[in-house]
């Protein structure tokens, strides 16, 4: 018997919308996605993460070249999604009290966590009114740059971007992997010769055609995996100095 | 006119769930959030993220121990999401590669996303089939110690925890801050006087029961901001430095 129903449908469907109509999302819509997103699990209630509805096109075109993703500047809405121990920061100093755990990476973490569940959860409602999205993890590649244009405070830093609209492409479903190479009873388990086993999943993936690279087939998903880690992004590399830069305490130990 | 449908609705009503009755999650429903979890957008569709499914009642006595939060050895289920550059850095070696980026800050962060990602995706289809959740960030509390509990390889670090199961207790709704200071167009809006804007706020919090603590009112939500902030948890303020014994690099410039 298989389990199914309206929401995992949608799930199960997900695809990187890229390209959108020139169809607005009205405010009742971009309403209610925002109320899922206060709605989403936060940790310790501390609601510590925020988000930035990118409207103006020159502050979209700005985004769209630091994430070097000129589809981005056409993106109906973009939302990006905050680490914001800002406001918390605020609200101990008003109770004249410190706020030296806003500071920390245990609130860091548990803050890009909480941007990151955000995310996940609007794009799920999104989907399920008939928008498409695509993630922009790309924020990552100038983090500060990101924060000078959305004149992000200390003690905030951008988590990842969502962008969405109502789709004008209708892409092919990405293969993946079996899910016996990603999840484990009780164990984290190796596997001896991952070409061996991930041989059936390389040729699946080569008749897959990515629409980014003007429909081209793509190559094998371990020879994309050797690319990836080969082809180091140094801004990104180098993002935690930016975290500190930002007013977080990284609490590293000397050696 | 409200716009509604079957997946907002679960959504909107997500709510903490931490006692579970003996129901089982049967293989069907098991196997189709593991299909969620696949189906997750993942950066570059690296899926650098893996789930280890804790079964062992010893295993989940020692993690509830780490989380110090006893009802974890009662739940049914419990999913630990983790980061996984292994797999990809063991295709690279096999392929005679570097793995170099599969160390770096930046794959760090994207596979830590995606781990994220996909436990929000798997709780909102767990919700969908009448399960109930509860996240489990205390998993942070010693992440070397649930490394060595999981036996996570190099190159892998849990983010984030999920339980789950068939909800034995019907908790109220948690009040949360209005939107208005978590949603900013183009740019961060920063408020001058948060106590006073979240002066209705702090009553309404007041009035929330949580069961955690013996059906105790809870404190106003400045209140509890303050506490947070001034109550250091030190091995999760030091997370990074398990991150670093991890195998990662941590790309960070001399001052």
């Amino acid at each position: 018997m298989k389990v199914m129903n309206e929401i995992i449908k949608v799930q199960l469907a997900h695809r990187t919308i890229r390209e959108f109509t020139d169809k607005k999302v009205s405010d009742d819509v971009f309403a209610q996605l925002m109320e899922v997103a206060r709605r989403t699990a936060t940790s310790n209630g501390m609601q510590a993460a925020s988000i930035i509805r990118v409207r103006n096109p020159e502050i979209k075109k700005k985004v769209s070249k630091v994430c070097n993703q000129e589809y981005i500047a056409r993106a109906t809405e973009i939302l990006i999604f905050i680490v914001d121990q800002y406001r918390n920061s605020q609200i101990a100093k008003e109770k004249n009290s410190t706020d030296e755990c806003a500071r920390d990476m245990d609130n860091f973490f548990s803050a890009y966590t909480d941007a990151v569940l955000m995310a996940q959860n609007v794009v799920n409602a999104a989907e399920s009114l008939g928008l498409g999205t695509f993630y922009m993890g790309s924020i990552l590649n100038d983090t500060e740059e990101i924060g000078k244009i959305l004149n992000l405070p200390q003690l905030t830093f951008p988590a990842l971007g969502v962008a969405l609209g109502y789709p004008n492409q209708d892409p092919q479903m990405k293969p993946r992997m079996d899910m016996k190479y990603r999840v484990f009873e009780d164990t984290y388990k190796k596997y001896d010769n991952y070409l061996e086993e991930l041989k059936e999943y390389d040729e699946e993936m080569t008749t897959y055609y990515d629409l980014r690279d003007a429909n081209r087939r793509v190559d094998s998903f371990t020879n994309q995996v050797v690319k990836k880690l080969k082809s180091p992004l140094p801004r990104r590399q180098e993002m935690l100095n930016i975290v500190k830069k930002q007013g977080f305490n990284l609490y590293l130990k000397d050696e």
